[in-house]
């Protein structure tokens, strides 16, 4: 049987200390170098449109194994991106597939005998994996009175980082700045409901970080805007992404940690033919935050959790994570847990395996 | 609507010329830089079986698009795969997921706006492919006048070699080498009873390659078994994977052709723990069939369907083709092929399209 599960299946059973706590076993494995991902793989091919707007076609892959939960994971999306200039800024936009909805699916197997246990959608569950993995880190490097929280970002990804950090540190007091007073206001609206504590709708970024023990970036930028003078002694960095602080900032920090280091982080992004050039644009913009980084300046997280590179020592120090790429054994990891919750619960569409199944192989 | 597709479905519908028609257009994308296919990617984790023997769970994935077919394809077979000596060499042994059956499949992607069109079980169209790419190279390599065929193994692969043959060249008659009678035996008589010419089971490899023209490899030997004296003058050597000549074969070849050469040919295998060495030992054998050997010094087969690199010239040139590795967009094109002929015979099973859509992105 190969279970079929929504986001909604994984939203009523995965919880976010169970991707916290999944996410560390794994993570352990990683810094022993016992679960494995192969790169990120990002295919685009140019599309012709009629309104000859930039347009390609996006196939994205990850795939990675953990001995720890028995399982392999293949992740993958297919979209159509375009790059349309916004606000002077070139920015990606995944059209939908179709009726508004987008494909992005993790294949769940055994490693025990290969077979398929789940086809789960990918949203929900990336979601909470990307909230628990800045957890994790903030976990081992945060000050361990860490209780107050300034966030960049009102969005989608936000509030995970927000229920991740509660899950591993008391929390006293939230800020969050966004440009769109109505986002901001409402994202405080609905965080203090959710975690019963005082969450405050700031007006501007130099407020955020005044007075917190953590500062948060959850945004979609592609363009840095965390400078170093926001960083006071004793601070947590905790970057969503690779693109949101300035090369000072990072620079400024006692200690950085990263997500993952080359060669997993090398991905490959295959485009030719005339239109190369227009869509690399956005690459070319900020070339630093891209492959042309050398990120294996910086340990990982797998070395922080098992201690093979050192974290923070004093109450004084700057420390950073930053979550710089996505990593395959993330979804072998959290996917299982979900998996197992929910065939315990009894949800999702049961798919005949034998669909799957074929009696010659190549 | 997503259509599931059997081996038997693809069986039904998808001929050989067309097959070499569909990838006669992808090696002209090929060659352009058009088609593009990411590297093929090998995961292996090592599992501790009872019985002590080597084994690791394998995940394999190809991804590409080709804009002719307006497709995108992403193959993946998952296994458990053990190495066991036999007869004194370490063969690799997949084993059966369950019920005797493999895991093998092709997810086709329409790239106009990234939707699945389909999953296809990859057994059936993946001999099919390498079959009708070993024939596109010898329509451009062998002599016009090629007739004559002698032929090595007489397994699974070898059937599709001959029929691939018998769509670009008018064959007179074949000559089969098998270690085994029976073996030899029964792929004559149902050779000649598909192509209606003779067939001839030979009990020599030396017999198999005298009075010749096309020499066909089609076994699964990891130790290279041809040697240069079987090539005479003007004959074309078709052979079905890398590690069946050796090196001094190939370099008697006037002109040598491959599948893929870097950076697609270069995939990952990633192990660890203690069982790594265990693991590599069957690479290790034969080191240059393998990644230590530079496919860059060959030209490839998309180079020599747009004529930008040059194939035979006069009929006494030695040819050689070597399949070296799978390219992904193979599975682009052919699988964009039997989709539209299984669509327009009702085929396969249909599942909702919505299945496999969300209305969130990460």
């Amino acid at each position: 049987m190969v279970l079929l599960l929504s986001n909604a299946d994984i939203e009523r059973v995965l919880t976010m200390k169970d991707t916290i706590d999944a996410l560390d076993v794994l993570y352990r494995e990683v810094g022993k170098r016992e679960a494995v991902s192969f790169p990120r793989q990002d295919l685009h091919v140019p599309l012709a449109r009629p309104e000859k707007e930039l347009a390609a076609h996006y196939l994205k892959t990850m795939g990675a194994a953990s001995p720890a939960f028995k399982t392999a994971a293949l992740r993958f999306s297919s979209d159509v991106c375009t790059w349309p200039l916004m606000g002077g800024l070139r920015r990606r936009v995944k059209l939908p597939v179709k009726n508004g909805k987008w494909l992005g699916i993790i294949l769940l197997f055994s490693t025990l005998n290969g077979e398929l246990l789940a086809i789960i959608q990918d949203g929900y569950l990336s979601r909470m994996r990307v909230g628990g993995t800045n957890a994790v880190a903030a976990r081992y490097l945060a000050r361990k009175d860490a209780s107050r929280i300034g966030i960049f970002g009102s969005g989608w990804q936000a509030a995970t980082q927000i229920t991740g950090l509660s899950e591993v540190r008391k929390l006293q007091n939230i800020k969050v700045y966004s440009p769109t007073q109505m986002h901001r206001e409402k994202f405080a609206s609905e965080m203090k409901s959710t975690l019963g504590i005082p969450v405050l709708p700031v007006e501007s970024p130099e407020e955020a970080v005044q007075d917190v023990d953590i500062i948060v970036t959850a945004t979609n930028s592609r363009q840095p805007f965390l400078p170093a003078r926001y960083l006071s002694k004793g601070v947590h960095l905790s970057c969503l992404q690779r693109s949101e602080i300035e090369l000072e900032a990072y620079n400024r920090c006692d200690i950085v940690f990263i997500n993952v280091n080359s060669p997993e982080a090398n991905y490959t992004s295959t485009l030719f033919t005339e239109q190369e050039k227009a869509l690399n644009m956005e690459v070319r913009d900020h070339p630093w935050t891209y492959k042309n980084f050398d990120w294996s300046i910086y340990p990982t997280l797998g070395q922080l959790v098992t201690q093979t590179a050192i974290g923070r020592t004093t109450d004084s120090q700057i420390t950073g994570f930053i979550n710089n790429i996505g990593l395959g054994a993330q979804f072998a990891a959290v996917g299982a847990k979900a998996y197992e919750l929910a065939l315990r619960k009894g949800l999702g569409i049961q798919l005949d395996s034998d669909l799957f199944l074929e009696d010659i192989h190549p």
